[in-house]
This record gives structure tokens, sequence and C-alpha cells, in this order.
């Protein structure tokens, strides 16, 4: 196609985009008390938004008005802060206790209200007693603000995948309500709540255009995939004014990072946290934060680890991002409710 | 105002300050054996610079002549390294023991010769033993650079506030000239010496430019501030070519890295190391590195953690930032002298 | 010269250079088993290729077809995996067991051959339990791809000095086939192997250009040159679109950056990990990840720590990097053979 031409329908899409209305999109969701199955003999109790790990993806368009009314079903006192949300005249609806809201006590509801005015890959967690309550209880999910006007490579996009990093302790896997010291290790490690080989592959195509939403939600993370480069294209949501090739991705807790990457070397590869440890389960190789990126094409190996999988396609979110805007649960992180 | 006029404008403006005379900054500095109240109910020995941590505010303009001349009132040796300092020529006033100089003995002085030619967030820090005089001790202090010829954003800031990021040892507290094995961890964190809630707010107003100039002193950081983008212009004092917007900063022992905020949004925004157990005191919640950023317009409810604070401006280093160039000592970060 | 002709002698040279045949190159690798000094009264047992910690440099062409023979000579099994290489069509010769191989027996031999697809700093490891091959055991080395048309400011480089960053455990040195657990830390860090004062300095003059190709191999590291700038040119082999000075360097494991730096300022210059344990010999100073730069027209003061060192000019390979293209095994990171 002529270049003029298609830059002009990519101008005239993204203004038919943003002139459609700002809707209004209003959610429940409960805390409840779980178990999860982390790794092979190890599950640990969690508080899950809607009773899953990671909690429910909540995925709008930028401008909606978003009403999320929270239900605390468990023994403890919680808040939702909406990290990377601008809560612009909101700012009560920031979910920070003593400071902006009063947390919500056991058996009460809480409703947040907030126009969704930053876009890109945003998450909520819960912001009470963080160092117990987000690192080890898994209380926190993610939130999509899909952009008025995608760049030209986000349209290229055929599977978005959101992958969110966090770490558990066998010490306090079972005390609501206690968490580490400075110094107590985690002992596990996990990408969407499951170390490996409880993960799942990401199954695509050769011409496929992979996005990978990295969080590192409560962990450090050196994120490195085998076989490609990845380009780096947004940090907290945000574009960067000048995109990078990497193949490790370095994050502290709390950064996401946006990549893109071009399927187009077909074969089975490797795809983990570069922190050694990260990779144990338990210090047992190997474990951990650790998946596998498999090009459907590729015959598998007697001998491959994963050859006899049960292929669960929601675990990275790649399905649910398909979905229509809205709150969507996930039956794949769904824990064993202990209520 | 016309643009080509505005920009003319800023040109004379900077040029009239580049013809203007480097001047000799001559200054004193001791070390001294202090106590620090860290957190309630922990205190931690320290060497304070000028009996202070952080160390006085160094604050010089670009091409200066430096010289500060150190006292060591302590009962250990010690050096001062200016880091990001060229020292061009005088490699002698690095600081580093047995490599650039004999350590400065106990009762003894050492004059530090140098030309301010860096700018921007450089800091000093002893260069003994620094896995106990940098990381538990305190020996370390801001060295602002202030360039000839600063951005149009840079002038327009009005807040310039310094966060030096910082953690502390109960085991070793008590016991000068010991200090943590690998593996033996910190169990307080804290930002210009002081843990939640003994730090301090920053107040603002809307419409203030707020530049935070943020100093990964001895640990890393993993800094988010709620309501806000950050606007990352200066890494380890030096201007990048492609400013990004984050909401977290991430950093490692050594960095530095300037943001500037737009304060467009009123409210009060919790602000903190994301890290999740560098926001507890021992592990207890919440505590360690966290603040809030107050905008003055917000009345404060009667459950506000700090709603009664006795507010201490310069606390962040913002009223000395405005004082003309020199060594500002602070009382807000002196310690109980213990000779 | 005038610079219209000086870029078009740069563009004919590089043409002429890409037009060189790509080569076979064939090179056979060990894995032995050796004891290694890391530091004084520090000795571990090591994996080392060809006896080597970090293993030959592999230093090979854009477009090269690669193939390398690995026998393993060890009691425990091993793979090699080619950091950051793409494998374009042969990812069977990605290294990672139980995915793209079956691991190499005690005994055995395998062949990897792939083109060299990807320019810059890679490197090779072991991919079998990583959390002690890789983490503990020195079975990592460099390998380099050089670019077909390196930019004008590679050109200018006259040493081109590779460090690699890792750490190493008392308490498994001895235990073949164990490794830390969670939450076990190391106690030993080191730049190619050695720990201060066993590791060597860089002499330069000035004039010269340096490029410190860094491999944060398996430990965090915050990397510090004093009395310099250094320009970060490359991420993960791949060139920044927007290079800039900085004085510390973050890295996470797995990653390699790139930075050139114009050596314009005479004088011993401290460089170091900035975190602060990192420059400790299991907790005594000064150790660890820890060297000088050292300009060759300054006369060393008698109190320098290095006054006398016996000089090894191909500690950071920077001799290696002058050698035709091949696989170099170098004397000076050979271990104690225990076979």
């Amino acid at each position: 196609m002529n270049p003029m031409l298609k830059a002009g329908l990519a101008l005239l899409a993204s203004l038919a985009v943003s002139v459609a209305q700002a809707e209004l999109r209003q959610f429940e969701m409960t805390i409840e008390e779980i178990e999860v199955e982390v790794a092979p003999n190890f599950k640990a109790k969690a508080w899950g938004f809607n009773g899953q790990v990671p909690g429910p993806l909540i995925h709008v368009r930028e401008g909606d008005e978003v009403e999320v009314t929270v239900h605390n079903l468990t023994g403890l006192s919680h808040t939702v802060h909406w990290h990377g949300m601008f809560q612009t005249g909101t700012w009560q609806s920031d979910g920070v206790p003593h400071v902006t809201q009063h947390a919500i006590e056991p058996g009460d509801s809480y409703t947040y209200r907030f126009v969704a005015d930053k876009v890109g890959s945003l998450w909520y967690h819960c912001h009470v007693n963080v160092n117990e309550h987000v690192g080890i209880r898994g209380m926190w999910g993610p939130l999509i603000v899909e952009p008025k006007a995608p760049s030209e490579l986000e349209q290229q996009v055929t599977h978005d995948a959101l992958l969110m990093f966090s770490g558990w302790s066998e010490k306090y896997a079972d005390a609501f309500g206690d968490g580490p010291r400075p110094g107590e290790h985690l002992n596990y490690y996990s990408i969407n709540g499951k170390s490996f080989p409880m993960s799942q592959p990401i199954r695509v195509r050769k011409g496929d255009v992979l996005r990978l939403r990295l969080f590192a939600a409560t962990v450090p993370v050196a994120f490195h995939l085998h076989g490609h480069d990845m380009l780096v294209t947004h940090k907290d949501g945000k574009p960067l004014p000048a995109p990078y090739e990497v193949d490790v991705v370095p994050m502290q807790p709390g950064e996401r990072v946006d990549v893109i990457v071009r399927m187009n070397n077909p074969g089975l590869w490797m795809t983990h946290d570069h922190i050694d440890h990260h990779t144990t389960n338990n210090g047992r190789e190997h474990g951990g934060s650790m998946l596998v990126v498999e090009y459907e094409e590729i015959e598998k190996p007697d001998w491959y680890d994963w050859k006899d999988i049960e292929y669960r396609p929601d675990f990275y979110m790649i399905e649910s991002m398909r979905k229509p805007h809205g709150l969507h649960d996930k039956d794949v992180h769904r824990g064993r409710p202990l209520m």
C-alpha cells in the first residue's frame, strides 16, 4: 500500500476511535481467603481478588469512568491501590490506609471511583502491610488501559501476554497476618502465581507479533527470552521516546515493562528470570520463574519437559485480552476457597 | 510571549551567567561520633560530617574552585571521595585510601582541592571500609553543582528536594568499627536518615514544579510516587538525551536520578520505595523509606497519619537549596554528639 | 581530513569488510574439574571451560559459521547455552536440557552449530542447574561477535576490556553437585574470577579509548569508575539509539552493557562495584569486585596498594581481543586441575 495512504488510514482509524464515547465501567470484586498451589508439593495461603492470583484482569479504555466496589470477605483489613492511575481529582480513591481512606475492615465494602486517565500496563494491589499482603499473599492483579490511539506497531500485536512475577515464603505460607522479617528469604518464585513446571508455555506461530507485558509485582527480575531480541517499547505504561532492543529486561518491584517481539524463529525457547536462585523451587532446579515459548510448527521431542502438558491458553491472559473490555475472571488462576 | 523572543532571552540569560567569575569556595568539615534516631525505638551510632546525617549540603557553581578541609574527630581513619567529580589534574583529591592518599587518621586533617568540573547531583562519602562507614554509619552527603546554563525546564523548578536512601543494621548499631557480613541483613530503611513516621512530608501547591534528586546512597531503591508520573531528566548528574516518564524509578547503590514533576493534581500522595520490606521498620508495617507529598490546598482528614506532625521544611533540603551557594548545615539532620 | 571524504572512506571500509567471506570456525572445548584461587585464603571448586574461569574468549565475525564441540570431562551433566545468539534455524543448538537437547553426560561430547547472526557482547554458560553451575562454579565465558560495520566511535577503541562479575560461596566451595538455597548468601565477589587484591589493574595512557564490556554473569552489579564518565553505547550487544553518560552502571544477572571512555585524565582511579558488601572478602574490607585504572604516566606512590603487583596484561582479555578471530585460551584464568 502507498505509505501516505497507509498513514492517512491509520490516522482516520485513530480519530474514529478517539471520538467513541467514554463508558462507565462498574465492577464488583471480593477479597477471599484461598489456598494456591504454587509448585509441586508447595501450597500457600493467599488473599485472592475474586479468589484468584493474579486477581481478575481489568481491561478498560482510556477515558472510561471506572467504579469498583470491593468486598472484604477476609479476617484482616485491606485496601486497593490502583498503581499508576493519576486519580485526577479523586485522590480519595488512591487506596492508601491512614492517608486517603480508612482501611476496609473485615466484612466491609468500599467503592473506588476514577477516570482511566493513564493508559498502558497498570496494576492494582493492596496497600495495607504490603510486606505481607502484596509480598507473599498474592494481592495483586493487572489493570490494562487501552489507549485511544495505539501506535502502528501496537496494532500489529497478535498475542498480548501478561506475566506477573512474585515470590513466596514457605515459613509464612500458613500464617495469615504474619510475614517475613528483613533478611528472611523467599523460597519460591513464580509467574502468574505458578512455579515451573506448573507454569505454562506460550504458544505462537511464525509471523505472530507477541507483546509481553512484564510486571515485577513483588521481586526483582532479570527476564531473558531465548532466540529473539525484545523491543522495549513502554515503561510503566508510557511509550519510550527511544525504544531499544535487549535480551534481558531488568526490573525492580513495582515496575512494568512492555516488550514487543516478532516471532520469526521457530523453535522451543526457554524463557526465564536470569537471577539464578529464582529458577529453583526452594533451591532445587529447575523451577521458579520459567516457561517455554513454543512455536506450534515444531514437533516436540519425546524428552521435552512439557511434551504432554495440559495446555491452559489463558494462563498469560492472552485470551482474556481478546475479550471485550471489562473485568475478566480467569479460572486458571483460581485458588481453593478456604471459607 | 513570542517564542523566538523567549528563546532569545533565555540564551542571553545563560550567557550572562556563564561569564560570571568562578569563585573559590573554602569549607571546613568535621567528622564526629554521633547517635542518630532513625526510627521510633531505634538509634544507631554514626560518623556524621559536621555531626549530620546526611552530611551538610555542599552547593557550588560549575567551574568553582573548591577546597574542603576535613578534620577527623573520630577514633578510626576515614577519607572523603567526591563521587562523580572528574578531579581533572587533581587525582590526589579523589579520596581513596592506599590509592590516592593516606587515610586521615584520628585527630588529623586533610584538604581536598578540585575544580567543580562536573555539574548536577553528585555526592560525597567516605572511601574507607565502605561496607561499614558508608553502608551503616551515615558517612555521605549531597554535593550539588549548579550548571552555568540550566535548561528551560530546570529554570521552572520551584522546589528542589534531595532524597538520600540508606539502610541500618540493629546488630551493629552500637559497634563502631564493625559491620555486617555478607548475608547479614539490614533491618531499617530510611530517607535522609529517618524511617517513616519519623520522615517528613513534602509540601507543595498546585502549579509548583518539583525536582526530586534521588540518591541510592547505600541500598537498591524502587522509588514510587503516587498520582503523578515523573520525567526522568538526569542520570548521575548528566542530562539524558531522551527523557522519559515513569512511576517507579529503579536504582542501584551509587546511582543518582533526577526527576521533574509538575504538581497538577491536589491530594495526599503516598511516596515510597516499592521494595516491600523497605517500607517496614524491622518487619513491622508501615515504616521505612516512605513519605507523603501533601498539597497544601487539601484539608487533612482526622485519621491522616501525619495530621499533627511538626513540619520541618528543610528535611529534604528544599530551603537550603534556595540559599546562596556554599556549605549548608541542616539542624534537622543533626545527631546527638557522643563526644 | 575533509569530513565528507572521511565519511566516504569509512563507508568504503565497511563495504570492503562486509563483502569478505564468512568463515567456518571450528572449536573444541572441554569442561574440566578445577580449583580456582578466588581471593587470598579462599579457593573454590569449579567446572572450567578448557580449565579456565572465565572460559576461553570466543571471538568471531558477524556471519561466521561456528561449530563448537564440547567434551564433558566432569562427573556431572552439563550443556552450553550461547546467550544472545538467535540460533536462527538451529534451535537444537540453544543448549537447554530437556527442551533443546539431552544434557551432555559425563564422558560424552556434543557439537553446537550456528551462524553468528547477532553481534556484540554475548556470552556462553551452562544451562543445567544454573543456580550451582553458573552461580558458583564458573561455567561462563565471553563470546564476542565483531560487527561487519562497527561505528566510527567503535573504530577508535584502543583497549577492549572484558569484565565478568560473579560471586562465590564458601559453604559450597568444596561440594561439587550442591549449591546455595534461597537465602544462603555468597561471601566473595569477583571480576573475571578474582577478588581484590588478586584482581589486576587496567593500564592505559592519555589519549587511549577504552571500551569496557561489562557482564553481570551471576550477580547484580553497580559498576562505578572514578574520574571519568562512561558513555553507555550498547545493551546486550545491541547499540542504543540514544547513548548516555553515567558514572554508575546498574546491571542484573545476564545483562551486558558496553561503555566507551576517553582516557583524558591521568591518575590512579579506583573502579568497583558500588554494592557495598561486594567490595569485601567475606565481610573484610577492601576486597571483592574492585580494580584500579592506572595511567602509565603517573608515578605510583610508595604506599600504593598495587605498587609492586606482577602485571598480567591479558587479565581483562585486552591482548586476546587484539588477536585474529578464533578461540583464545588465557593462561591467566587457568585453575588447578583436579583430575
